[in-house]
């Protein structure tokens, strides 16, 4: 399939295929093998390119959500999507790191060890002061793993909008991000229980997303709908008001992907992890656009009308859906997998609204329905995976998640109460927390 | 011109600079040639890191129509851009790539051989399963190229705006993607008898931006102007609801076009390489700034307004000029090809509203015409390149374009209707086929 | 610390892994050393990349000032930022460049040496054209240094806007692209005397940012405050009519400062640079999640509302202040020393506007005196700094940039007039020198 001819448009090239070969096949005395200084350099590369993306992912969260909450509590959402991820950076330092990456012990130890906090190399480390198994930088692996972390933080700051105050927000995320995050993923990336009972999840749909998802479901019930939601059995619509931050959020995101998802191949440095990854970003862009395409569909077929909000949040749970495996699916697979996130975005949202949980943006159907769809379809095309293993894993992900929510959301509530009062929910909290407004000049209808 | 002794803040080599020799030419062992599988990893790097560049191009072309249109279209636009981009990618996976790279026969071949679909390598392929043509992986070439397809798509999508319905704009790109853009790319970079005859085009000023802008002027024409567009022999502005979306738009579309051109060197492996690509990065920037310099000059001069959607089209403009040869040309050169592009867009914009051609976001002038220059422009620099060749090829493509896109329009106009009621028209596609509104809260004007 | 375990669900490594050791650890055969012809490569890539991502920061300018402003001057702001950074663009080609890197000599030299032009390799450069001195092609350390040029002058716009119209602001910003920040470059990164003397500054917290903050300093004394501004002894609040796009800008910011600072080890061919360079970026983020979540705490102590905009610039001056040294600290100092430039911003902004210097956005607090802090801050933890130096080159680069500012500002003000007049600042830029509004249908308030 592939071919090289698109080659013979590059002229310092074009002259060696005259005579040919390629210039470097020609060049009969080079080596095939990569030099092990190259293999640490190219691990590190990917894990720096890929944080780099993911780090614009929090501006996704933040462009997303304030896109979709009401104008009156736009500043407030920029607000806490720029803290929270600034207090995960911090708590990841503190003590997530350590207690994900226990080492040869679990958990216990990992806690013990964790009164000390993350360390990187020295400066300037030679290559004798690491051995075979150092395949990368720490430095990279903790700016890869630091943005994983602030990432499950800001998927809660969506479903929780225009009415939680901003401090107690904040307190949740600060425990989540040092502890509930990195005790769960230290069970499959830190070498734990579920990786040793051959659990697969290839870029945290349940490690991240779904956990971010059970936080946010969890803290939308303890919280209640907004004031006017529900009104007579029925949703009354909220419509976000600025649809092209929205639009320009589910791009960053979707751009951040291919460093969540590519570069949690974690090696950039063998002509196998070249294919591989390359695989991965062709299926995380596919998964997208099957996403999209099938909200897009059903959305003109219920409805009479092509919801651009279902398409962004369409084009989100396909992204999720294909995190736990990116590699094994074709690209079909990988669009049908995507395109099933969408249909789960498409049907839940209304049936949250039933239920009476009020997700401002869609966050439980986007990382939490579709995280749990997407583990368990790491099974139709990875022969490494167990059905069995994928559903138990989810299940002890989630209760650990909801349990420990529930506890931390109930004593901040006791400390600090979380929720802003009627007045000023019905004023905005950006004018009560923060006393200014997103758009202080425009007339609001 | 290069100084080494920024270098001498680097800590670490310091040490070795005060010896004398920066530590890796003291390494007297140190081999000079590059490693086969290195040749293999490099060249995929770059073209996965551009195709996240080209990626995000989409992003730019959505938030640069949304900020053109009017407030009552963008919900539309953002639509429009996230929807194509979905399609785009779909049809290339199931058509396209075949098409595109028919093997050793061709369009015939490719087409009869496109009943299979885009298959990427094996998961963790090794290098024993590669000969030495394979210079990149496949998968990395996919990723590449689907988002230059897709590009193609993007451009029509701002001259139709404000009247055009979705659901046939997005079958006439359905079959853009998956045929017309794939048949005459095969021509050039699955070589085919362009590429034969010494057509040059680099990164595809013809290849991708003139195809789509040929269908945006056909689509433009077929549709007519906008309801009150031309009234009395006289244009009526109909100014852009957002100008810093637009500008952000620009400069999205001005990150992504260093992958655009940048990875359309296509290697990444050698010495030369590593110059060249640095060549056509700073050229593709020169050429950029060229035109916006140029647009603000001209449009001060002879408005004596300073105007910024010329601007921003200027320096759009600069970089499909570019695009065609950002190797060969020095920085000057660079400058002025880029310069050149902007006059053009200075001139084109008001010569097609006398035409009563109703292009909103001005993709003809930009996308056509500093294409058609672009491609021109090549014998300026590149020895290679004939004249007489390089017209040819633009009138072969453009030809091809034209009637194949003349057709589709002709058939999606017969079967679905192009053009929106004057009625939606008037009430804003957003809330005629959408139900919805991109900034709900804000009382227009 | 790091661990190899989260490699385990690689699947193709997963297998070499069960016997006992990583793929490329078991090719006994592989050799260490990296070939000088991938130190180049390597060198040029990190460059390459680091240039894309500083490009990126110009359009975090653009939204950040255009947020800030109020909306009858934000179209102009998005003007001024993208032609200012067209303009030294191209300044920097025709003189900058050649004057910073003056050679042997130094300034003089470099003066008669700069009426040749910037040239890059010629295109498919050979390697034996390159002595082992050469780490890097010519053509991405252009690309990498223009970008910062660039970046000083977008500083200025902010400190300026809503007043100075836009001639005289890019014939300023003209000389100083041309002449004043390559002079004073060279003396540092240039190998001039003030590298000699030990000057330490890794990516530029002096000779960038302060450098853009004595200029807007300097400007904004000279034209004064804005009509209103300051009345009857207190300080009126303008607020920022947009703070989605102000938010996005800051984190476009803080993306490309991964660039800024990680791509300014100007290298990334050893175990060292790998390990380095991740340093940097987890550093970097460090302080800007340490200047933000200082503001927020700050500002809820001083205020009792959390201020969005001083977390914006607290990020900001984060960024700023581990620009000099992002390399030596741990994750801890670097949240400190971020934290620092994040108190300074919250006391600077208030101090400022009691000397009735109006600097719109904040550009003196965050680029000048968080630069300064983050100079000075480098001997804590570098032991090859030297406070005395440091401080004797702050004084210098300031002295030095304020004279030649004060005299440049003066002769642009004798010629064209800096201010817009009474009149047109009550109308606002857009309408009186653009002829157009950034959002033409919102009605405002």
């Amino acid at each position: 399939m592939f071919n090289r001819l698109k080659f013979a448009g590059v002229s310092a090239l074009a002259v060696s295929m005259i005579a040919g070969l390629p210039a470097w096949a020609q060049e009969a005395t080079a080596p095939a093998a990569v030099p092990t200084d190259m293999v640490f350099i190219m691990n590190s590369l990917i894990m720096i390119i890929g944080g780099i993306l993911v780090f614009w992912m929090a501006a996704g969260f933040a462009m997303l959500e304030a896109g979709l909450v009401r104008s009156k509590n736009a500043a407030m959402q920029l607000m806490k999507n720029i803290t929270v991820f600034s207090v995960a950076c911090i708590m990841y330092y503190v003590l997530g790191y350590s207690i994900m990456y226990p080492g040869d012990g679990w958990m216990i130890q990992g806690i013990l060890g964790a009164i000390g906090t993350a360390q990187l190399e020295a400066v300037g480390v030679e290559v004798s002061g690491l051995d075979a198994y150092d395949y990368a930088s720490t430095s990279s692996d903790f700016f890869f793993q630091v943005m994983f972390c602030a990432t499950t933080a800001s998927i809660v700051s969506g479903a929780l909008a225009e009415r939680i105050k901003l401090i107690p927000f904040l307190i949740f995320t600060l425990v989540l991000t040092a502890l509930i995050y990195p005790i769960q993923a230290s069970w499959k990336w830190g070498g734990g229980f579920l990786d040793e009972m051959g659990f697969l999840d290839f870029a945290g749909s349940t490690v991240v997303h779904s956990v971010g998802g059970w936080a946010a479901l969890v803290g939308a019930i303890i919280l209640g709908p907004r004031i006017g939601k529900y009104k007579d059995g029925k949703t009354v619509a909220m419509p976000g008001n600025n649809l092209a931050l929205a639009t320009l959020g589910t791009f960053i995101l979707w751009m951040g992907w291919f460093g969540f998802n590519g570069a949690s191949q974690l090696a950039f440095s063998s002509v196998g992890d070249a294919a591989d990854v390359g695989r991965v970003m062709a299926n995380t862009n596919a998964a997208a656009a099957g996403g999209a395409v099938i909200a897009l569909i059903l959305t003109m077929a219920m409805y009479k009308k092509a919801d651009l909000t279902m398409v962004l949040n369409g084009a989100l749970a396909g992204l999720v859906a294909i995190t736990a495996e990116p590699l094994t699916p074709g690209l079909g697979a990988a669009t049908l997998i995507g395109a099933v996130g969408g249909v789960i975005v498409v049907f839940a949202v209304p049936f949250l609204d039933k239920l009476k949980i009020d997700d401002v943006v869609g966050a439980v159907p986007v990382h939490l329905m579709s995280g749990i769809w997407g583990t368990i379809a790491v099974v139709f095309t990875n022969p490494d995976a167990s059905l069995w293993v994928q559903l138990k894993s989810i299940v002890i992900v989630g209760v650990f998640t909801v349990v420990a929510s529930l506890v931390v959301w109930f004593i901040v509530k006791a400390i600090f109460g979380l929720r802003a009062s009627a007045e000023d929910e019905m004023l905005g909290l950006d004018k009560a927390e923060l006393g200014m407004e997103a758009y202080p000049e425009f007339v609001k209808g």
